[in-house]
């Protein structure tokens, strides 16, 4: 079974899947400026760092079809500088729009934008089925997975990345079962990743975020895949809430602790964790109908160090430390540093 | 402020606080007979492991009232029988109908057993001080604690047990703030314990269940106190599903992990946690309207291994071993071991 289109681009626009509605509802909206196109990332419309990326780096594109030639370059930046603020955290916001900046620089037009847009999303589909491949064997026949929040196909291109090497395995017809913890407090687990599991016949259990432990205690998971917004130079994991919690659960019960991301997901620039802005949101996303009228922390991320991570599946291997994960993402030639235009 | 009286026990009949109505509605449910009384704790209108016991025994004593007394010892038995099986997991529940079975085979009739199901009830609010006072000196002024589901006022009487030495010392003026865990997946901490707090004036704030760990990196917790139902011979702490969880974070981060209950909460006929039964619960509490139609996993407890825990705070005293732990319970006449008559 194949899922829905997590970004389409049709006729000059970028349509988005509107993930806020799944999984009762599968509707598109269409992006048409770019204020509604850093609306629908704050408001986690699209959501997951790839597909936060891919989709500014088509909403960018679109916001300069109708600018002047002599007015381009200074559009251009100040659009980028606009839309990264929509989410702090996700280093491909960056990344991608970066890409469309260099572009500009040689070839300063709206349709070689698009071209560098659509080869993002072209590429990200290639590494998805590549982290896949390299992620296959950590998972033999009967394995019992936990993965958290979403990951998924919803989240990037096709195979998602903590999910390739599961829809590699599927499709091989090797069977296997995921946990998923239910991703308080926006649910990504529950709605999201329990249902693209689901939907492509994975064989899924869905749990609240504080059960891991006990399954862990009773043996019943053999390894957690998760991904990430960002990797660090010292190979700290910045990832939703939820995940540093994990990884000490494994360190505790001998689990291993997969991270599964594309290449551009690895930010040279930022020493460690400690130096990432922690996007925090509203209050209400927790509060609900439920809960008393007190006040509420509500940080969209954590950081789990280095050492708690068992090894980063990327698309060019698996790295087990910081520096062969350095060595690793220096192949990639799309991973080249420059200075951030604002 | 006080707060609403969770049990009453008004013309014969048992009054309980509906605590799934909470925070927005205080209302009472009076309860008529023992099915009522049965589904009242099997649905979670009255829960927390003392006040289960405390509800148990003025229900269990109600249902004798017209009982001819050639039949008070059948009957009563079979009842007791009967009102146990609401939730399989509460050590008190069993302890309190043991106490009015006790009481019958001395003198089988109902005035005596409602007399030993207010003496229950009062003997609560006793050791609900007294575990305020030996805890009271964990909570040093500034404060940051971390509780788990509600072992407060609503679960018990007047202080509650977590909660007794938080109340102690706030009503010494001493500052302190407590983060409140959610709990997933029926919100005891984002409804019951959040509101109770706020309502007597501490400062409280609210997080989602995979936020603790954050908040631990970030050296904001320093201690954590939950409550329990039931701490077996060796010392293992059964409670909330979730509080695993936090007793492994707390290792991780060096941060002090207290359980704090009465001394009827020791069972000392059940050698370890293994051999509890974990009630699991129905999916459509996991699963609520968000989620993918997927199977669920929903045990309502867990087990901590003693070797996490760094005192059981008690009406006697803090035990820091289980070997103080039953030295301690052993002083409590209250605790007399006996038979199961079922």
């Amino acid at each position: 079974m194949t899922l829905p289109e997590t970004i389409r681009w049709r006729d000059h626009q970028l349509q988005l899947l509107d993930q806020r509605q799944l999984p009762h509802h599968v509707s598109y909206l269409t992006i048409t400026s770019l204020n509604a196109a850093w609306t629908a990332i704050h408001s986690l419309t699209v959501r997951g760092a790839p597909a936060i990326g891919i989709a500014a780096a088509y909403a960018l594109a679109q916001s300069m079809r109708q600018v002047a030639p002599d007015q381009f370059r200074e559009t251009l930046i100040k659009n980028a500088a606009y839309l990264r603020s929509a989410r702090p955290t996700a280093v491909n916001l960056v990344w991608a729009t970066d890409v469309l900046l260099d572009t500009a620089e040689v070839e300063p037009n709206y349709d070689r934008l698009v071209e560098a847009a659509i080869g993002i999303h072209e590429q990200d589909a290639k590494v998805c089925q590549q982290i896949g491949a390299h992620g296959a064997h950590l998972i033999p026949a009967y394995a019992n997975i936990l993965t958290h929040c979403n990951a998924g196909s919803l989240a990037v291109s096709q195979q998602g990345t903590a999910t390739a090497p599961m829809y590699h395995q599927h499709a091989k017809g090797v069977p296997f079962h995921v946990y998923v913890d239910e991703t308080r407090p926006l649910y990504q687990g529950a709605r999201l990743t329990a249902w693209e599991l689901d939907q492509r016949g994975i064989d899924v259990t869905l749990i609240c975020d504080n059960m891991a432990a006990t399954l862990m205690d009773q043996g019943k998971v053999d390894l957690v895949i998760v991904g990430t917004d960002r990797v660090t130079a010292n190979g700290d994991v910045i990832n939703k809430i939820g995940t540093l919690n994990l990884a000490i659960l494994c360190k505790h019960f001998a689990v291993p602790f997969y991270v599964a991301c594309p290449a551009s997901t690895y930010d040279k620039r930022t020493p460690s964790g400690r130096e990432v802005i922690i996007e925090e949101r509203d209050a209400s996303e927790v509060r609900q109908q439920h809960a008393a009228n007190v006040r509420v922390y509500n940080p969209a991320f954590d950081v789990t160090p280095a050492n708690l991570v068992s090894g980063v599946i990327t698309e060019h291997g698996i790295a087990h430390t910081t520096e062969e994960l350095s060595q690793l993402i220096t192949r990639s030639s799309l991973n080249t540093p420059r200075a951030h235009p604002t």
